[in-house]
Formats: C-alpha cells, structure tokens, sequence
C-alpha cells in the first residue's frame, strides 16, 4: 500500500530540518546521506525513499533556501513597476530577506553559503534562473528606451558585475555595514543613466592591458 | 658585533620564502611561527630576532603581496592621464597582476588570501591605502567636472561597490571568465556618465524596503 502522501511529505520535511541542524552544527563540507540516517535513527535505504539520491536531497535543500527569493523576483517582475523600481526592488528585497535570514541564524546562513559552494552544480540553475528574471527587466526597461546599443545578454552581464554586493551572499555579508538603501538607489541610477549614455571617444594613448575575453 | 645589514636581509627573506611554502602547502589557517622555525631547522627566539613578533611576520608577508600592487596605483595616480584611463589603469592593471599569479600559483595565491583573511587586521591598512590612490583619482576626476554633488567619500564608496570584481582579489577569481578589458572600460565609463548624470525624480509608490544605514 502507497503512503498517504501527507505523511511523505512530513517525513521529508522533517529529514530537511535534520539535515539543516546537521550543517549548522557541524559546516556542510562533510555532510553526507548516512550522516543524516544517523541523526534521523533511520537506515540509509529508508532515506533514499524520500530523496531518491544524495543530488535530490540537495537539491531539496537548495529549493527550501530560494523558494522565498524566486517568489520576490517573480513578484517584482510581474509587477506593473517602471524599470527602475523594478531594479531596486529586484535586488533590495532579496538583500532584506537575506540580511534577516543572517541576523536570524549566522551559522545556518555560512552553512547554507558552504554548501552551495560545495555543490555548485545545484546552484547554477537558480544563479541562471535570477539572471533570467533580470533579462526580463532589462527588456522592460530597453522599451523605455534605456541601454540603447546595448544587447539583453551583455546588458545583464554589466549589471551583474556591478551589482555584485547586492546579489552575491558572501560578498553582501562583508560588506553588510557599508550597504544601504540610498547607495543602492544611487547604484542603480548610475547603471540606468550611465549605460545609456554614449561612450566618450577613446582618444587616449594608455598602454593595452591584458584582461582579454 | 651586530649582524652586517646584508646578512639580516638575506635572512629575513629566506624567512619569508619559506613562510610561503609552508602556506602553499599547508594552508595558511593553522600556520605558526613555531611552524616556520621547526621548518628552518632555527630556534623561535631566533626567528623573532628577525621578525620581534608574529604581526611583525605577518606585515611582512603582506608587504611582500602588496608592493607591486602599491606601486602599480602610485604610478597611476602621478601619472598625467584623464580620470578615464587613471580609472581603467588603476583597476585593469592590478587586475592585470593577480591574474598572472594566480595563473602562476593558484595553490599560492589562495594561501595568501587565506592567511589575508586571518589576519585582517594587517590587510586593512591596505585596503584603506587603495581607498587613499582611488580618492585622489576621484578629486581629479571632479576638476574635470565629474561627479557633481557628490563627495569624495561617497563617491569612493559607490564606485568600490561598482568595481568589487574588478578589486576584491576572491571575486575576481571566481568570476575571472565573465571579466574583460572590454567590460572594465564599459563599467569605467558608466561610473563616470552615471554618477554624473542628475538621478530621475522618484515619483513612485515602491513599498519602503529595510537597508537602512
């Protein structure tokens, strides 16, 4: 006889919460299935009922720690906003909810954080997918005639680049002091105006630099 | 007899070469001065006649990291360019360096970086000298007419969160395939045209969000 899938689905979050306690006392790095079998007092076999493989419990982590952020990007893309309160939006909201979610739980942040980095693989699709919300901004933002010359790949590059301390966890955690709404305000009016100005004419003799794609 | 100066100098940087291999191949976190007097065959109370303590150490490594990149930001800053190619040159060229060594010895570059962030402490001075070259690059930059409106400090401040890719040495390394001179020049110039174009009225009704400093 199936399970009633209420009791499944209680299992498996109760598993997620096992494993999360697991990483916040003890890092992600060595963090392993049989590890949480044992904290669960289940057999490992009994835990590959409920997360078919070690790649779909991460992956269920993974999806506990971005539901809440793929909900604000979402909503802030569906909203009838203008461009630019769609970009401060987009990046503001998540900076809040990830500041609170750090103030609220340090270690389990620096662990949700290691094990990112330990299973990049699972990352990639959501970091993708955050881009694909903000090429749907650029193109909102390109009818209202911004970054003209400019095409939506290279445009969500720049802006990537340049917002960085707003979207990267790590990097936003260190600088978390000299980050405020006003600077970021200030950043995204510069990345409005400035990448929709015409470049000065390159009139210069600097010798060429290397960094070269 | 006092040592000869040339003997102390000899010294101290067989000292610091060996200081590098041992963080090269051990990592920086649990690396001592103990450490490196047992791997010199020395005495501790020796090794700090060459260096009295183990900040005194430490500095030392950093001086050795850093000199170049100081030099590279003091020949730009004296030199007689427009702030454009001062701002391209003073983050494409260091850019330039850590990307050759890393290329040369990524295991040693991520020691050093490692052993940077254990002792903060030591690097600070360096990134508040950077912060230093980059005011006087922003000053002269406001001569010509950029930036109005805006101080020296916030100004810095903004174009520091703009350029961590270009600047925080991690970053960089992580994102080394996405950054181009091409993407420098277009960041550089949309700093430029952006922080000196008059921000939009804000005439919207953006629910309030909580970075607040």
């Amino acid at each position: 006889m199936p399970r009633p899938q209420a009791d499944t689905d209680a299992t498996r979050e109760m598993l997620l919460e096992t494993a999360e306690q697991i990483i916040k006392e003890r890092g992600a790095i060595s963090f392993t299935v049989s590890e949480l079998a044992a904290a669960c007092g289940m057999s490992q076999s009994n835990i590959y009922r409920f997360f078919p493989s070690k790649e779909a419990l991460w992956e269920a982590m993974a999806e506990r720690w971005f539901r809440e952020l793929i909900e604000i990007m979402e909503d802030v893309v569906n909203s009838g906003d203008p461009p630019r309160d769609k970009m401060i939006a987009f990046f503001g909201r998540r900076v809040d909810l990830k500041r609170a979610r750090y103030a609220a739980d340090p270690a389990l942040f620096e662990s949700y954080m290691e094990l990112g980095s330990e299973h990049f693989e699972v990352v990639r699709g959501y970091v993708d997918l955050g881009d694909h919300y903000l090429a749907i901004i650029v193109a909102d933002a390109m009818e209202d005639g911004y970054f003209p010359g400019l095409d939506i790949d290279r445009t969500v590059s720049l802006i990537n680049i340049m917002m960085q301390p707003f979207c990267n966890p790590e990097l936003m955690m260190q600088m978390l002091d000299t980050l405020s709404e006003e600077k970021l305000e200030q950043v995204v009016d510069t990345i409005l105006a400035g990448l929709s100005a015409r470049p000065p004419a390159d009139e210069t003799n600097r010798p060429p630099l290397s960094i070269a794609h």
